[in-house]
Formats: C-alpha cells, sequence, structure tokens
C-alpha cells in the first residue's frame, strides 16, 4: 500500500476533467454570445466565491496536497486570472506541478507532521491525516462547486464529465 | 501504509458534517417559517437532483465504497426519506455501516478485482481504483452538491463546517 495512488492520481482526473468542463463553459459562452466573464464572475451565493476563485483554489489544495506531502517548497501562483484560458494554463501548471513529486517522497510524508496556520493558529498533522481531511476535502469542495457554478448557470454537462472514466 | 485511512474515516468526517448541515438547514426553515421540505426539494438546476436525493447518494457511495471493499454484501437502503430527520437517520445508519467495516477487509479489498454495472456495461477496477477513482468522487461530489443547495438557500454554513476539524 502506498499514499500516492490516493493523492496524485486523484488531483490529476479531477483537474483534468475541470479543464474540459471549462472547455465546455467556453463553447456555451459562445453559443449564446455571452461574455465568458459573466461564468468566471458568476457564484452561487453572495458571500461564496465566484466560479474563478473556486478554479484558483482548487489548483492551491492540489498543489499544497501533493508539495506538502512530497516535502518540497510550494510555488507560488498569483491570482491573476481573467480569463478561461489563463484558467486553464493554470491548471496545466499545477498537473505539472504534482506529477513531478517523487513517488517515495510522498509514501515518505504520510507519516511526516506537517504544521500549518489555521485562521491564524497552528495546526499539526501527519501527512496522512493532512491528505484526507484537509486538502482532499477542500480540493473536491472547490472542484464541485465550480461544477456546480457551471451547471446551475446552464452548461452542459453531465456526472460522466464530473468523474471520468475510472479505468483510464 | 493501509486504505482504511482513505475510506472509512473520510466518509465518516463528511457524513457528520453533512448531518451539521441538515440541522441547520431544519434551525433555517423554522426561522423562515418556511416548509423543510422546500429545501429538500431544491435543486441547483432543472436536471439536477434535489437536496433530499443528494443526500441519499452519498450516503450510497459511503456504503458502496466501504462495503465492497471489505467484500461484504451491501444493505438496501429504500429511497423514501421526506423529512430532514429521516435523512439524518439514514446518515446514521450509513456511519454505523462503513465503521462496523474490518480494517483488515478493508485493506485486503485494495488488491481486490471489483467489478460493477455502468451504464449498462461491466467494468472491473481494482478496489483501490474503486475507491479513490469512483466511490469517493461520487461521494465527494453528491456531499458538496448537498451543501451548495444549502447555501444557495440562505442556509448559514461556511467552510469550517463542510471540513469539520480535521485534527478531530
Amino acid at each position: 500500500m502506498s499514499v500516492q495512488p490516493f493523492s496524485v492520481p486523484v488531483f490529476v482526473r479531477m483537474l483534468t476533467n475541470l479543464s474540459g468542463w471549462l472547455d465546455k463553459a467556453a463553447a456555451f459562452a459562445e453559443a449564446k454570445k455571452v461574455d465568458p466573464k459573466v461564468l468566471l464572475d458568476s457564484r452561487l451565493a453572495p458571500d461564496m466565491f465566484p466560479l474563478v476563485r473556486q478554479v484558483q483554489l482548487a489548483t492551491d489544495f492540489a498543489k499544497a496536497g501533493a508539495g506538502r506531502l512530497a516535502g518540497v517548497e510550494l510555488p507560488k501562483y498569483p491570482d491573476v486570472e481573467t480569463t478561461i484560458e489563463e484558467l486553464k494554463q493554470r491548471i496545466q501548471t499545477t498537473i505539472s506541478f504534482v506529477t513531478s513529486q517523487d513517488a517515495a517522497a510522498l509514501d515518505a510524508g504520510a507519516d511526516r507532521d506537517i504544521t500549518l496556520t489555521i485562521a491564524g493558529a497552528p495546526l499539526t498533522l501527519k501527512g496522512q491525516t493532512y491528505l484526507a481531511h484537509l486538502a482532499m476535502p477542500n480540493f473536491y469542495f472547490h472542484v464541485t462547486t465550480a461544477y456546480a457554478i457551471l451547471r446551475h448557470n446552464g452548461v452542459d454537462l453531465g456526472k460522466r464529465d464530473f468523474v471520468g472514466n475510472p479505468a483510464g
């Protein structure tokens, strides 16, 4: 057993799917003659983040989830994207980063203490706990909320787009 | 390393959180003098499932995720809930089922072939792949969509309600 299958391949699958939803969002905006920025600024509640931020945060939790487990310094991704193409580029950058992490380093990280700052207070978790109970739920939260914003706006997506091909 | 920490404790944490969101939904409905059924029937898009079905499906994927990995027969949960209290009961039943699975049986399941029927066609996956790439994304999909429906309707929830305490 290894922690690797529960980290990098999951991030890669869902980020790849997310990139595909953004393609469908771009096609939808073009067909409806709507500025894609309307979709990027769309949110499900006034005090929830809009789509652009959901995508940024999904990549941040994938980056942190893989990078902290592997014990490497995290690259900074400035939150400057304003187009679907730029968000897709950020997703690709994130996929490259997470897939470059060494499987043995990821496995070694499962038992290492990882200290984070949450709401101003330090929190120390074993790498495995950090991955399964903090990075992964946050990652899925932002990925799923991005999907929900697009569905709520009428973009033609279905469950198969969300999950992808589990055997693939 | 064991597959157990990436299955049962994740299901239990998120199902417990989901149950807490339903408490907040009940309090919201009472304060607003709204029939809770309005929330249970609420959806983010006309062709997405309403809240009641999102909760049922979240429990189904937790049940299947743990049960198939452990190699036990899955209990049937008829989809008959019409109240928040009944949904909370279903969540508790699911938590009892997943926590009753033997850790060694779950670990043994990681390498076992699991055959499912997807869209009428058989699909065989290793237990570990089934968990990480089918059960877990579907589980998080329905849990997060339930949260999004409640947030969209104005229920007072925040990210801390979603994730819970990762050290807890």
